[in-house]
């Protein structure tokens, strides 16, 4: 287990992960700006860990918004929380977290500020024990999936860094491995910000798991030479008809897998499902900046003047999905409905 | 066109390709050592390049041959030009361009060194010019496939950079573009050495041609969105059948360009089909040290103790590759046969 995110003295206290693996460094945060400029540059980040981010950040919103006297409570609150929900617009998650203590606050607004911000924080910390039990579930659930001697591909990073601190799709090989089920996992470096091999690589050593870390090009030649036997990866957002938004690069892993006949799953909480959104064409997707791609550590790498193109999400189509794992059940493609799915 | 490899008194000159593109070094290579430690650093790099480099390289063996009185310099010879084939298993052009001066050598083995000398530097600057007229005629009969307005994706660097000047798959583009057919370019910055981005989008600006760099895992979404019309990559070999090794990440573009009906076009010159290579499955594939995927600039990017995997090249069924572009002609899959074609 990673405390990937935890409120400790009124403050929210993240480990930096655009410093991993070089650098296990935990940060305070005491204020909005701090939150959004952590979110933004990554130190936080998958979207999971983004649920409980929206959350403790719209408790941070409540503090900042119960110190000043003008203007309605409700109102401010909402303001702050805005800019938050704005600062990485494709995981679904982050707006839900906000979501759910904006209604805890305006259920309580009869209350003393205090109180108020009693109520938001239980809830906050509800949300981050939830998403511990909930990756834990799915971990169990989704290990029925993997067998003895299974090598499993993965792409960005969806361990305990990008939840709570258990994980979804990782956390389903991590359940596995508990189990003593030999395994191996194949890790996508994923550029253009290496989640694969500065973050997943890094946890999967911390578990003691067998891995090799692979450029996102090798993907197919494993696949070839029969080297994969199924594909786990997260998700930002699955619409309500099961078309999920992930880390650019899944889209190709999927028509790679329907290529070789090799099972493609997507491991994510119902928190992840947005049953406002019809279908993956509706899922907006965050355009991230160029210097992701013409920059590394301070060296330029893509001549100036050089045009580059650095969308942070694709779409894979439902069709393409075998199954997806959840902490209510593993739904089986090709056809998924959530859009009748108790609201979450 | 590239003074990518030149035969300048008694010394091969190449542009450092490791420099690119924030330096323009050249280089002069007046032995052996120098000129395999070049080869296997990727100073000089790129299949039609390599070939050059057999062939002027086994006109330095024969220069330090020469010097030696002991033994055969036949066998002298033969034993330098067997250490420079080896320096990159999967590009069998270095094999040709070794072995086409060795028959030279062999040809006039009775005649003064200085004249064997002179024969074997004829027929390597031969190489040299043969390649760049092939490359013309590629880049004449490819550009028929291109239509105007037409986005291309192209995979590593196949330009003037990787022959002897004027490039393969880039030539192609670059033939259109000087045809004053408005084209754009996508570039893979392909990982792990960044051939891409470093290096064909250097060239793409020389030229003046439209160009967006991307990450390799964003190739499948720009497929998705319709953003490209075709695929034109290079070769290391080409079997027989007609199956293609070429850079890692080559074989899943080809199922991308199946899932997407995109045209998937191979352009190299004959030079590169390897006739006694029946098919892909017996083309070596070269594995390349784990620092190119651990290390980026002298930064640690995997965790101290991950393992990685790094074949430098995978291999594309001929079945799904939509035509061949050589010197010669235009030749369309799926079906290829190259065994009767006259040795080359």
């Amino acid at each position: 287990m990673i405390d990937t995110i935890r409120w400790i003295n009124g403050s929210i206290r993240i480990i930096d992960q655009t410093k991993l693996p070089e650098k296990e460094i935990y940060l305070s945060i005491y204020n909005i700006d701090e939150l959004i400029d952590a979110v933004k540059k990554l130190k936080i980040r998958g979207a999971p860990a983004l649920g409980i981010t929206g959350a403790y950040g719209t408790v941070l919103a409540l503090a900042e918004a119960t110190k000043t006297n003008v203007g309605g409570l409700i109102e401010k609150v909402h303001t702050i929380a805005k800019k938050i929900i704005m600062s990485r617009p494709t995981a679904i998650n982050l707006n839900w977290g906000v979501s759910r203590i904006l209604k805890i606050i305006e259920q309580n607004v009869c209350l003393h500020p205090e109180e108020i911000m009693k109520e938001a924080l239980t809830e906050a910390t509800k949300i981050l024990e939830d998403d511990i039990r909930c990756c834990q579930l799915m971990g169990i659930k989704g290990s029925d999936l993997i067998d003895e001697g299974c090598s499993i591909l993965t792409h960005c990073n969806t361990g305990g860094l990008a939840t709570g601190g258990f994980g979804t799709a990782l956390g389903v090989a991590v359940t596995a491995h508990q189990q003593k089920k030999k395994i191996h996992v194949y890790v996508d470096e994923t550029r253009p910000v290496l989640q694969g091999s500065r973050l997943t690589a890094w946890e999967l050593q911390k578990e003691g798991i067998d891995h090799t870390v692979i450029t996102d090009n090798m993907a197919g030649y494993l696949m070839a030479q029969k080297k994969i036997h199924c594909v786990i990866v997260g998700a930002d957002r699955i619409a309500a008809n099961g078309d999920t938004a992930n880390k650019i690069g899944t889209y190709a892993l999927a028509v790679l897998s329907e290529k070789h006949r090799i099972p493609f799953y997507v491991a994510a909480p119902m928190s992840t499902v947005d049953r406002k959104t019809k279908c993956g064409y509706d899922i907006p997707i965050e355009e991230r900046k160029p210097e992701e791609i013409t920059h590394f550590q301070g060296h330029r790498i893509v001549p100036l003047g050089s045009k580059v193109y650095n969308p942070a999400f694709d779409v894979t189509p439902a069709s393409m999905i075998t199954a997806i794992i959840t902490e209510n059940d593993i739904y089986k493609g090709p056809h998924y409905n959530f859009a009748d799915f108790a609201l979450n």
